[in-house]
């Protein structure tokens, strides 16, 4: 179940590096530059969730995969546009998938090192977008999320299921994944019919 | 004392909040948008010293309560702009009054917290400034304090008098208050001459 | 030894501090604009490591030379621009010293709290060019080390020294030197002929 999680937590990093890769070798910045926002794009969320909760070093400063993972996608993106270009579907379903991972992770994550559950859920939402804002910030655009919200509610609305679903001490298993279903689905329907 | 305390601070965090609020309604941001930089605004500055002095997780995290402020704050900008136009010499004197409260109350839980006289100082100020700082970074926009130096300086002159009282061991209640009443005095006499 | 390092810690931070104000001064802010992007300049990097490494308070908030140095860098690059014109080259090479200066030191406070060696080097990295990314953030410019790599590059160079000798358990003193005269060596040619 670990492993399990964390291979998820890494898939969802490096779907939303290669989102501030591809915006990097859009704005045509170096190599150094877009693998930064690789970086940046796969690990502010979880960073700032991190330091919010007093969980320091943050996952991604302590433990070097998903520095590495960030680094891989910022390669190929760089290297290899065009299969990007070419994964363009499966890269938005993957980036819908991490969306949902990344916001109930981080409500867990939350949980677990006792914040009220009322902050828990915004806390899984930053988690969710914080990466898409700091990749937007260092490009100096106002950040996507604030004017495309459905982005951020299906975050917050996964993140919801695992605060009520927590304090109903429902299995944390059936609530993780209904959480994270809800969230990529709201993600996906956006994506189809937005 | 402490209730009383929060309640000026949760005060604190509405007016800041409005004001982050009316600069996402001016840049026509979605609900999300304002209600994000509602949130931003009023507790950018608390946020950023409490991680800075070690206290985490912050207060605006730990307690919900500056959360569902700053989204009442939201949501009236979003609603009922009228209602912030017609307050809008109230909201003024609000301003000036947060901005006097959390350079006082963000100089005092620094010194709680073992720091250097010397710096708690302009901790006290980057609470009663960092939420105007990341409203203005989140729109891209050069912060305004940058240019109006005024709001900042009325922000340190009140922490000054906190660290001095506090260094001459004068009543914490009696140089709470002065500190206060000069930041809100310094500022709302900029406002009126300025 | 320690003497020496905290010298050299403010005297990195006293050139960073410049280029920040510099910076401002050509946006043309104000005094208070200018002092703050001195500080931000010549302190966000350490800042940053420091928060991510779980060491807080960080020391440019603990100790107040650092603020104190950035202060008076700012005062004279508002009020005598003249002396940092003439000085420019011995100011660039400062700038360089600086550079492999924080990324060494960088690289070993992180070791030092026990960070992953691989993540060690990045983190000193970070602490090298944060600065910079701070001070162009602040006035909403792309910063400037996403397209220009080799300041990057040589702050990692050094970093890896560091690491790299650390775990062949090389003399400290040794390896740190080496990191530092990489850097230096690294930026200079870039300036000379890049």
């Amino acid at each position: 179940m670990e492993m399990l999680l964390l291979a998820l937590d890494l898939a969802g990093t490096f779907v939303f590096a290669l989102s501030g890769a591809t915006a990097g070798v859009q704005n045509r910045l170096d190599l150094f530059g877009v693998l930064v926002l690789s970086f940046a794009a796969g690990n502010a969320g979880g960073i700032a969730r991190d330091l919010l909760i007093g969980a320091t070093p943050p996952a991604a400063i302590s433990n070097w995969h998903y520095l590495a993972v960030s680094l891989l996608a910022g390669t190929v993106a760089f290297w290899r546009p065009i299969i990007i270009e070419r994964l363009r579907n499966p890269v938005l379903l993957f980036d819908a998938a991490g969306l949902g991972l990344f916001a109930v992770a981080g409500t867990q994550k939350a949980l677990v090192f006792g914040l009220n559950p009322v902050m828990a859920a915004p806390l899984g939402m930053l988690t969710g977008i914080g990466g898409g804002i700091a990749r937007d910030l260092l490009l100096t655009e106002v950040p996507t999320v604030l004017r495309a919200e459905v982005y951020a509610i299906a975050a917050l609305a996964g993140a919801a299921v695992v605060v009520i679903g927590s304090a109903l001490h429902l299995p944390a298993t059936a609530i993780t994944l209904s959480g994270a279903v809800l969230c990529f689905g709201l993600r996906f329907m956006a994506m189809r019919w937005g």
